[in-house]
């Protein structure tokens, strides 16, 4: 990446819901500083302060945006402490955010990211409040990046970030013990296992099963609409990870089903 | 329209909620493949998998946009099954979706309209999953479409596209006999009745009246604020259709109203 | 200001929700007469025809927003009524909306304000409903300004603009009684007390206590994470207004706090 790639697309991935004006707030302060920028909401439903599905989120998505995008991605219980706030910069990308975990799903897929600590006020929309660092750090700072590439004046270099505690992922020969890692609106449960995982556990076409909270399942779909008239079903979902769902209703609310939850695949 | 038609409006209506990842893949999709576009969020809160709610909305709205908007459809329970993917090419504007009914509320609105089945790969995201052709078909085939008319090479010409069973409506001299089309979150009650047939089967101003669930309402207002302390009244909406209300208050939560429901004007 | 301000940010607040197609009928009606206007949503999730949380929420942001903004707020219960339309112009903004005390929250915040009835039906989308004046007079204004600077050619000017009634505020030396103003989607609830009033009425350090429906709180907090395993705090917020919260989890649920309840500071 050459030191002059901007972009004029900056994401927002939030917690700050649809129904008051924090969202609002960061797109004036974004507006202000870059009148072309391209502001495109991410989601600002993530679940009140819940990192994990925020750090989700951004990982699934981060990687269609053009080169140059600018992710703003503010779950934010610290606010006001002395968690850190911190730059990262791809091959194509920059991500900003508080460092309390919330980049580090998107980090561990990263190649060559560089990191700086967030202090240089001269970037920052003051006066400072010590309550409200989306729209008074994170995103000027954004703006300011879409700009002109200051991403070396930030703040001095980091060499990592903050981590996120993995979810349970056991693999052994004809056996994965994994987790629920997401449940999506459908209702629909996705897990932290892979299909590569799944190849690499079960190298050669075997029988199998899956297995969450007492039910079992004796098939893995390729697809949805391959089932016939089951209730509930896995199959491997758009980003290949195993993903646990009942056709045209909720597998989430029809058994119970919540984030962290076990789930096997064995041998039948 | 001629072949040079472009626009940069690519305008999005889906079931995907707005507290997952789903319609931020599209949005990073289209701006990787055209920076300049301007995407514009019609609704992602249709109801899971309702097809019928989809093809209304986009049909109160799709006139109102300029000529070269293209509309990205995606209410798509069929997904990965061997329904057609399909683009329809009006004088104004594009429509791209799942050949599932969805365009046909749109399709009877329309003058000369071409359509295409959507099988070129090329103009794919891929690898092409079998569970999200909204981000890997319908968002990409968009995106191309805004840079360059390339309508004629997405795939064959088809006749027609699937059509949606009508909602009931019978209409004789006196007397209409329709239905609950659709129920807004204000809880404002849209028959498929407008003023048109209105004025058909009551040619000369007569004493009529509306029932509807064992209610009857003595009148049609023309606005809202005619109402004079009224529970529920009748009234033509903006889109001239027969809307049945409670004033500041929810006509479908109050009197149990649901889509399909038998709406009946006759002489009073 | 110019004559010759113009501005491509037209932002829009509306209690329309986002389930139906009333927010995308105003963009789709903005494009068409500004293909080049950047829309901004800043909240369409207004509870249904509640003015006063429309206009809290617009006097939270507005002065974030770059220089020739356009903003469009449609709360109106009384549409199709007497109720007229106004264009509000300050030194930096437009604001366009029924005149019906949405716009006084703002309107109290600015010099050199200049009002205009909104009358001409040359800006207009026709035919003009009685029911939907966003789409067919707020929108279509909105987006005539932000091409040229037509605010005078709008309607005859106006002294003023419908007042909202003030929430309760008495204030002594040692002594002030506010009330709720706003409760956000984490349950914070926001009071219209002052940092300001509070320095005037409290001038030298001294013990005081914020007292809410029967509670306590011996301390008004800097920010959240000064809290130290309280269940219900009082700080200042990010806008300098005293907040009611309890850390990681909702104020108004856990203690049933609505708008307009009492809020009192004095002496402990």
């Amino acid at each position: 990446m050459s030191n002059k790639m901007t972009s004029s697309v900056i994401a927002l991935l939030t917690d700050f819901g649809l129904s008051d004006h924090y969202a609002a707030a960061l797109k004036g302060v974004i507006y202000s500083i870059h009148p072309q920028a391209a502001v495109v909401d991410i989601c600002h439903q993530v679940k009140p302060q819940n990192i994990r599905e925020g750090g989700y989120l951004l990982k699934q998505v981060y990687s269609l945006y053009p080169k140059g995008t600018i992710f703003v991605a503010v779950v934010d219980p610290g606010v006001g402490s002395k968690r850190k706030a911190v730059c990262v910069k791809s091959h194509d990308h920059f991500f900003i955010a508080p460092d309390n975990g919330l980049l580090f799903p998107v980090f561990q897929m990263l190649k060559q990211a560089q990191v700086r600590e967030v202090v240089n006020q001269k970037f920052f929309h003051h006066p400072v409040s010590r309550t409200f660092h989306g729209r008074d750090i994170f995103a000027p700072v954004a703006a300011h990046l879409s700009r002109g590439n200051i991403f070396a004046r930030l703040g001095p270099k980091l060499r990592s970030i903050h981590q996120l505690a993995p979810l349970k992922l056991k693999m052994k020969r004809g056996h994965i013990e994994g987790a629920v890692e997401y449940i999506d609106h459908f209702g629909n449960v996705i897990t932290n296992i892979s299909k590569r995982h799944f190849e690499k556990a079960f190298p050669h076409t075997s029988q199998h099963r899956v297995q969450i909270k007492m039910k079992t399942i004796p098939f893995i779909y390729q697809y949805f609409l391959e089932a016939k008239g089951e209730k509930l079903i896995a199959v491997w979902n758009s980003s290949d990870m195993l993903e646990i769902a009942v056709p045209n209703g909720s597998a989430a609310q029809t058994y119970h089903l919540n984030i962290s939850e076990k789930v096997v695949i064995d041998e039948a």
